[in-house]
C-alpha cells in the first residue's frame, strides 16, 4: 500500500513540494501494475444484457455488505433484530435491502388485496379502508430516520460489541411516501374525548402501541412506499405507521387498526418493554423522543484504517428526533481537542445527517469520538452523564458519545472512556 | 369497487353532508368483508426471522414492478436499454434495483481491487488511482437525475409506446456519494492548454465521451455509491462519472481513464450517435443539457384509474438540467384549462421533483398533460414546437409535453395532440 500514499497525500494537500516524489510513485505504479498494463477480462468480453436482471442486485464483490443478527442476543430469530451495516454505507439514504429488521413474530407476508385498515373507538363513524382507499388521500414524501429505542442498549454498562453495525445499526433513513394520519382520522371524525390512539399491526404478534393524539395530528404518516418503491415486507408491507423522531417500536408495521381512546392502553410494549428502571425503583415509561446522537462509522472496528498514514476521510452519521443537526464535533484524542466536522448532504427535519472530517493521519493511535448538536441547542451527552441520571439498569435511549480506539496498524476497537 | 367510493370521497372532501351514506357504506363493508371478519394467515402463523434475508428483496406481490426492455428496439440485449417502471414509483428516489440500464457491451463485472483510474494527457503529472486512493479525497453527497438523451425519442414523430415506463422511463434519480472531479484533476495538475477531457469506461465498448473542462471543474463527481450503498454493476460499479443535468451517455460508467486535451475527440458517441439531423441537413451535436421536462405517471396507460369516479390522485415527475422545478401545471382537458400542481418532497438542483394534483373525477374522459417550469423561467414546450425548430428527423432531446387520453372506464392511452 505504501506506494499509494504519495499520490493520495499530495492530492489532498495539493502540495507542489511533494510533486516530484509523487509523480515518480505514480509512474512507477503505472509501469509495474498489471491492472494497467493488461486488459482486464471485463474489457475483453461482453457482459449481461438488459434482459438479465429485471430487478437488480449488488455486485458479487459486495456480498459482505449485509444485515447481521447476533445469535446469542435472542432465543429465536422470529422475535429478534438484525443490524444495518452502517460502516459500509455513505450519504444519508439507507438502501431498502439493508434496513435493519426488528419483528416480534417474524415477517408478516401480507396480501395487499386482502389487507384492511380499520379506524374505530371514539370516532363519529368507524371506517374500514382498503389499500386503494388509502391511496386516494393526498400524498406526501418525507425522509426520516427510524431508530430502535434499544439501539446502543447493550453498551449501557460499557463497551461490549465491536462494530458500529452492532452498537448503532438499529437505524435506517429512507424517503417515505404516504398520507397524513390526520387526514385519515378526519375522515372518521375523532370525538373531542379522543386524546390517544392505539396502533395495531397485522403480524402474528399483533404489535400494539399507544400514541398521543397531539403527535398523531402533527406529523405522523401512513406510508406505503419507501425510497420510491413499495415498503419491504420486513418494513411493514403494504402499509406502516411513520412517527417521525420517536422510537421505532411505535412505527407499527403491517398497520391494520387504529383505535381512538381517552388514555394510553398500557400494553406490553410500553410497560414491561421499552421502559427503564431508575435508581429509585420507579419505571421510566412512555419515552418517545429519540435524542440527538451520532457515531463515527469510518474508521470503526469493522472498518479499519487500512491505507496507513496520510490523507484520511473520517465519516459518520448524526440525527435528532427534535429537528436537524446543524453541527457535529469530532475529537481524535479522546476529548482533549474538538474539531468541527464538515456536514454534507440534505439537512432535513428528523432525518439522518452525514458528517466528514478530513485529516492527515500521522500513524499514531487515535481515540475517536463524535458529539452531535441539534437545532434545539441540545448537545449529545457522555455515557457517564446519562448513567448519573438514569442509573446502571437502563437499556433504552442510550444516546451517549461513542469511543473508538485506533492503534498504529489502523485497527479499531470499542472502548469506554465515560 | 363501488362500495369503496363513498368513504374515500368523503375522506378527501371532508364533507359532513356525505357522512351518513358513507358511514353506512363503511359499516356494510366491515360486516360483509372476510378480510375483516376472519384472521388472515399472516396473523395466525410466524413469518421469516431476522436471519432469513441478509439482503432484502421486495414482496412477491410486487413481482410485476420491474425494469422492462423492448425486444424489437435493438438487435441484441448487450447493446440495448431497459426502462424504469416510473408508473409504479412515487417520491423522488429511484430504488437501485429499478434504475434503467443502458450499456453498449453488456454489464462489465469489475473487480474493484483490480480497477484503476488513470489521468493522462495535458497534465503536470500522470497519475493512476486505486479505489482506495479515490476514497481519500473529500466526499460529497448529491441527489441528481440521470436521463438518457434518447428518452422519449421514439415519440418524436408521434404517439407510439403505450406506457410512461417506455416513453419516459430512461431516467432515474439517486443520491450519489463520491469525490469532486475538480479535486482529482487538481492532483494531476491540468495544464493551461487543457480545455477538454475524454472520459473512458472499462467495459468492452470502452465507452468514451468528450467533456468541456468548464463543466468538469464545476459540479462533476466521480461517484462510488448510489443511495448509500456501492454503485450497482449496471450503473458502473465500482466507479462512474456524474455529470449533473447533462445527457446520461456522458456519465461514463466503470470509469478507467480521463485524458486531458485541447479539443473534443469527435468519437462515435458524439458524432454518429447522440446527434440529430436538422431540416437543412446540418447535424445538431454536442447537445449536453437536458431541458425541463415532466410526465404524468399516474394515471397512465400502465396505471389506469381503476377506482372509478370520486377522489383521484394524479401524480408525476418533473426535472431540469438547468436547476430546480418551482412549478408544474396540469390540464385535464388537453390544454383548455391549466391548474397549478402541488409540488411535494425536496426541491434540489438537477434532481427529480414530484408533483400531485388531487381532484374529484366525474367519470368523463380526460385529456391529461403536464407542463414543467424550471428555475431559469424556461417552460416545457409542445412536441410541435420542438418539431418546428428541429424538423422531423430528430431522436434525441425530446422534452415535449406528453398527453394521455383516459376513457370512461379509466383506461389510459398515449395520444398525440401536438
Amino acid at each position: 500500500m505504501s506506494e499509494h500514499k504519495g499520490p493520495s497525500r499530495r492530492m489532498l494537500l495539493g502540495a507542489m513540494a511533494a510533486g516530484g516524489a509523487a509523480m515518480t510513485t505514480g509512474m512507477a505504479r503505472a509501469a509495474g501494475d498489471p491492472a494497467i498494463t493488461e486488459l482486464q477480462p471485463w474489457m475483453r468480453s461482453l457482459g449481461d444484457g438488459v434482459d438479465a436482471h429485471p430487478y437488480g442486485m449488488p455486485s458479487p464483490f459486495e456480498a459482505h455488505v449485509k444485515r447481521r443478527n447476533v445469535e446469542w442476543l435472542t432465543a429465536d430469530p422470529v422475535s429478534s433484530v438484525n443490524f444495518t451495516p452502517i460502516h459500509e454505507l455513505d450519504g444519508i439514504i439507507t438502501p431498502n435491502g439493508l434496513c435493519f429488521e426488528r419483528h416480534h413474530s417474524g415477517i408478516a407476508r401480507v396480501d395487499p388485496s386482502l389487507h384492511r385498515l380499520m379506524i374505530n373507538g371514539l370516532v363519529d363513524r368507524e371506517i374500514v379502508f382498503t389499500m386503494d382507499d388509502l391511496k386516494r388521500f393526498p400524498r406526501y414524501n418525507r425522509i426520516h430516520f427510524l431508530e430502535c429505542a434499544a439501539n446502543s442498549g447493550m453498551e449501557w454498562r460499557g463497551a461490549q460489541l465491536n462494530g458500529c453495525q452492532f452498537t448503532h445499526g438499529m437505524i435506517h433513513n429512507v424517503m417515505y411516501t404516504g398520507v397524513m394520519l390526520r387526514d385519515v382520522l378526519a375522515a372518521a371524525g375523532v370525538k373531542p374525548t379522543g386524546t390517544w390512539l392505539l396502533a395495531e399491526g397485522a403480524d402474528a404478534a399483533a404489535m400494539t402501541r399507544s400514541i398521543p393524539m397531539e403527535k398523531a395530528l402533527d406529523d405522523c404518516m401512513i406510508a406505503f412506499k419507501m425510497n420510491g418503491e413499495a415498503l419491504r415486507p420486513e418494513q411493514g408491507y403494504p402499509v406502516r405507521l411513520v412517527v417521525p423522531g420517536w422510537e421505532g417500536n411505535m412505527w407499527v408495521k403491517w398497520l391494520r387498526r387504529i383505535e381512538i381512546g381517552d388514555q394510553p392502553w398500557q400494553h406490553r410494549e410500553e410497560t414491561s418493554k421499552y421502559t427503564d428502571l431508575l435508581p429509585d425503583g420507579r419505571a421510566r415509561r412512555f419515552t418517545y423522543e429519540m435524542d440527538a446522537k451520532s457515531v463515527i462509522t469510518n474508521p470503526s472496528p469493522q472498518a479499519p484504517l487500512s491505507h496507513g498514514k496520510g490523507p484520511t476521510v473520517l465519516t459518520g452519521i448524526a440525527w435528532s428526533g427534535r429537528g436537524t443537526i446543524p453541527r457535529v464535533d469530532v475529537t481524535l484524542d479522546g476529548g482533549r481537542n474538538w474539531h468541527q466536522a464538515r456536514m454534507d448532504g440534505p439537512s432535513l427535519e428528523k432525518s439522518m445527517h452525514r458528517f466528514y472530517f478530513d485529516f492527515d493521519w500521522d500513524g499514531r493511535p487515535l481515540l475517536l469520538q463524535s458529539r452531535a448538536h441539534d437545532s434545539t441547542g441540545y448537545v449529545q451527552p457522555t455515557k457517564d452523564a446519562l448513567r448519573a441520571i438514569r442509573g446502571p439498569d437502563s437499556i433504552y435511549h442510550n444516546n451517549g458519545i461513542q469511543t473508538w480506539h485506533v492503534d498504529e496498524r489502523g485497527e479499531a476497537e470499542n472502548v469506554e472512556v465515560g
